[in-house]
């Protein structure tokens, strides 16, 4: 098998699937659509990961409209794969047996906002920027922030993180619970809307980051955080990704709490110097965001001033106003963009991995050195707070001895960040794309989700295809 | 059925249990202990349900030794119950289906600490005052404090938190990752070192929170925190509980990073201030706890006293050097013993809930209200910064109407806190306690939790009649 091979399944259509569509059919009429350019528009459409359409897509309206969908799959062994904007980066909304796309961008309501209780409710469709601009007025905001403006279903599904996991946590810290509807077509809610629980299994938990493959969540009740009175932000230059590690290390270590803490090595600045045209040295950086009142986000910018003058680094240009602030970071912002421009023609694919912190400096200069000898053209920027980070290849997609050198790279970057004792995926999940190091990862822990994924889908209509290899 | 019925089972011995027996007899030879005083200090022996001991006890230790152990009861369907210290308030180590106990507490080592990643390894058996006795050399801490000196391995089955989970989360959120023996042995690791990963299910949190009936945890791996440069504690009287908790919401709306933000009632307050002899007046107070630079926790610290003072409360009296803050904290440490001299000679019987925290006041002042009704004594004290908070009941244990009407006050407040859209337990999980209240907080959601569990334990051996009714 090849490693293009484990990538993506070969196109195998399911025999229930025209039973099911005629059932739905009867049910949707033309809200079920079976137009090519639809049906290609749902199935995969970032990176190199081929496109693999479903035979038809409906967009749900209500939790009622799921449930009839999963009910007439379920009852013809028709697969079903849920979508929500369709910005994941691992193949997560291919059918590669075909089946239903179900789009919920149309469930994108804010239900609810218990401004006391820093949480609020909202429909799966709904997008991260969609909801912040909601709630505006109450002073909260929902602090997951993946890059994409992905929906809320998607990110939950995914276990989604971003800039600001170090401060605030991920998917998993700030999803209180959900409603799904399971396989079965049982609608089920995992969890009240206390902050805490010790009653019974962490179903909400089982569900973020189940990738669709064990319930369409429909529900999703969110903590919310106070929008702090100030933000600072800043950028360091290092001599070296190991010194900027070293300064990352030693902020956490003296308890400054970074709301964002992004390395940008030095080919990314150079990317981003060139597209945004800001003036930094080119070597790699730290971007920082610091959250509090005023006095102590200025007390932490000069605390982690002098930790990065220690390792070398700086001197950290601050800003606190709203527009300086924009400015700073838009480089960090538009870097995908930017790292176009070390390519021009070339596509971004977009891979992460997660180690250990103490491990991040060796496995980044490793990283470099592999992109190196492989010929590749690979930016490094990172969430290096948690040990995050992605590379982005810079690619021709239309030459296929590319693709597998790329594919190659990113087989070795994974078994690095396993060897590290690491994840092969931070923050993008696994998909189609990073199946084939699941295993090596977790061993029979992987049996075990197998055995749960049979109990509660034992026609493996949900999502198909995904997160295990050879499922 | 009655209130008391459900609480725990009558005994319901297994036929498998005396092969199993044998089987380890010739394995562990002296080390399996049959003596009715060790199998009674296994079994449950806190608050009122009743102590139903095992057939006998093994204390593994290594897991290799856990492994032999349920390989055995699995291959005979002997009951298997883990043991940490026992300090479980909800009948978790009963052994209602007698069986093996399973006592971890030799299994208490430290194995790594990895300073830079904030991160370390242990034994299930350490406990959490070992644990940081062990780390203070590293200039980092494991917060999480459940008032018992509880095990950290028994803390995670049972998703512990206590009085700082507002500032460090909960036991849910402070594992890494943990290797558990499953019921037919397999040993899983549920996750690497990285500090976050979207690689499959999320075993980590399906085991935390399992009560040991999915398997028997062997290996955690914890997050650690900076020991904070400056830590300040105080105590704040209000006029009543409704303006505490106005506070509580508007200083975690502020951003305050609250460490600890404890409430107790007038009544919690009466016996500290008898036991501890300290100066309060008699009404509600808060205690909190700051942590951060010394210019942060005294910017803080003011903050905080303006917003006290906004709500009719005050004046806020703080402590900075630790002589201090121990006195200051003294009352709230000291409540169990203090709460015994409400009325010399009773026993005290806690049981907790948690609320959305808007709801917390109206739940205080209904479940104080019922109290006096049914003629029960019953200070309040809570983590209020999460909605949790906690219901003494003072009582004469040998007397059958009173334990009656415990029981009667502790199922309402469980409704209650449901009606409320909060949970049955906030911290000390389901047991055998609470099992009459988990169908009404999740409904079809329990259906799918007995999947899981039948699935990974078909034969029901790990930790029969806890967590779920009518199994």
């Amino acid at each position: 098998m090849t490693l293009a091979d484990l990538r993506r399944d070969d196109p195998r259509p399911r025999a229930g699937t025209p039973a099911a569509i005629e059932a739905l059919r009867a049910r949707f009429g033309a809200r079920l659509l079976t137009g090519e350019d639809v049906r290609r528009a749902h199935g995969h459409t970032t990176t190199y990961i081929s496109n693999q359409m479903p035979d038809a897509v409906i967009h749900a309206t209500s939790e009622e409209e799921v449930q009839a969908v999963v009910l007439a799959c379920a009852a013809h062994g028709a697969p079903l794969v849920a979508f929500g904007v369709g910005s994941s980066l691992e193949g997560h909304v291919n059918a590669p047996e075909g089946g239903i796309s179900l789009d919920l961008s149309r469930m994108d309501r804010l239900l609810k906002v218990d401004a006391e209780d820093f949480d609020c409710t909202v429909e799966p469709g709904i997008t991260r920027e969609a909801l912040n601009a909601q709630l505006r007025d109450t002073g909260l905001f929902f602090p997951i922030d993946p890059g994409a403006n992905a929906s809320l279903g998607g990110m939950a599904a995914t276990r989604a993180s971003g800039t600001n996991a170090v401060r605030y946590g991920t998917m998993r810290e700030n999803v209180i619970g959900l409603t799904a509807v399971l396989a079965d077509g049982r609608i089920v809610r995992t969890a009240r809307r206390a902050k805490k629980t010790a009653a019974g299994y962490d179903l909400t938990r089982l569900l973020v980051g189940s990738e669709g493959t064990l319930g369409i969540i429909t529900k999703l009740n969110l903590r919310l955080y106070g929008i702090p009175e100030a933000i600072l932000s800043g950028v360091c230059p290092f001599p070296d990704v190991e010194s900027a590690c070293r300064t990352v290390i030693q902020t956490i270590q003296a308890g400054i709490p970074v709301a964002r803490i992004e390395l940008l090595d030095a080919l990314a600045i150079s990317a981003a110097i060139s597209y945004s045209k800001i003036d930094l040295p080119h070597s790699p950086c730290l971007f920082v965001e610091l959250h509090g009142s005023q006095a102590g986000v200025a007390e932490q910018a000069e605390f982690f001033g002098l930790i990065a003058a220690e390792n070398g680094g700086g001197p950290l240009a601050v800003a606190t106003k709203a527009e300086e602030r924009a400015k700073l970071w838009k480089a960090r912002h538009d870097f995908y963009w930017a790292s176009l421009t070390l390519r021009p023609g070339a596509k971004a694919i977009a891979t992460d991995v997660c180690v250990p912190i103490s491990k991040l400096a060796v496995c980044i200069a490793d990283t470099q050195a592999d992109a190196d000898e492989a010929g590749l053209i690979a930016p490094i920027v990172g969430h290096v707070g948690d040990g995050n980070f992605h590379v982005t290849l810079l690619i021709d997609t239309d030459d296929p001895a590319e693709i597998d050198r790329a594919e190659g790279f990113i087989g070795r970057l994974s078994r690095r960040a396993l060897d590290l004792d690491g994840t092969c995926t931070g923050e993008h999940g696994i998909g189609q794309g990073k199946r084939a190091y699941l295993d090596d990862e977790l061993g029979e822990a992987v049996d075990v989700m197998r055995q749960i994924k049979a109990v509660l889908d034992p026609g493996n209509i949900l999502n198909p295809g995904k997160i295990f290899p050879n499922l």
